[in-house]
């Protein structure tokens, strides 16, 4: 299955991430973590390495009150929040892609009925932060999800 | 399917969440991000949802050298990363209870075959640390992965 919604925007990286953290904020997700896979390589694993993923941060886009609902139905949930949203942006790359995860990919792995409105709420949103971006920056669009 | 592999130890949050980090160590995990969720739920939904969470962390898990593997080989999974570990105890509970994200699970979301040889090797080393952690403290054992 495929397990994210992917828009690309035709802005800079820096720009790309800006608008991101906007569109999430308009649909109720703070950002409770961010990881900057390309510095955490360049310590890690060394330029090399870095040069070859490119700009590519990891938000964690969390809805407090869509978390609480999920984890009263299922406290091992949170192996599988935040919603993780990933900006990205190769090298030779002429667009910024952005990939949210798609929350049916809980419902795919729980087998717990109550996580399903959960799962529908938070893709919904995440939707419609997708759809958002893509329009503000005359993206390619959003692919829709298989 | 399951999603998370399971281990539960009798002792303290506290705790418990310093031999999670140390067992994480151990196997060449450092610790990317760190979400507490009680103090978010308190921040954003009051103490009432706050005191239904009990004590709840999420660390994200990554092994760089195995993340840099993964995301040569499919970009967007990043999504899926890093590998989360809760560590949580509600309010009444008499042991802590620490769930790791099952890697498979990128596989079973993934259909690319070159993701398998990085889920297999973090999953190895995620049941390394939790049997880790199971038997330093005496605790109930790891619950294998269905």
């Amino acid at each position: 299955m495929r397990y994210t919604h992917t828009a690309t925007l035709p802005l800079s990286w820096e720009e790309s991430v800006q608008r991101t953290r906007d569109a999430l904020a308009e649909q109720g997700f703070g950002i409770l973590s961010e990881i900057n896979v390309r510095a955490t390589f360049e310590a890690k694993l060394g330029t090399e390495a870095a040069a070859a993923i490119g700009d590519y941060v990891i938000l964690g886009a969390c809805n407090p009150a869509l978390a609480s609902r999920a984890l009263a139905a299922e406290p091992e949930l949170g192996a599988l929040l935040p919603c993780n949203v990933v900006v990205r942006r190769g090298k030779d790359a002429a667009v910024t892609t952005i990939d949210a995860i798609d929350p049916q990919t809980m419902v795919q792995l729980s087998d717990n009925p109550a996580v399903q409105d959960v799962a529908n709420d938070a893709d919904a949103r995440l939707r419609k932060a997708l759809a958002g971006l893509a329009a503000s920056g005359a993206a390619a669009g959003v692919t829709p999800r298989a």
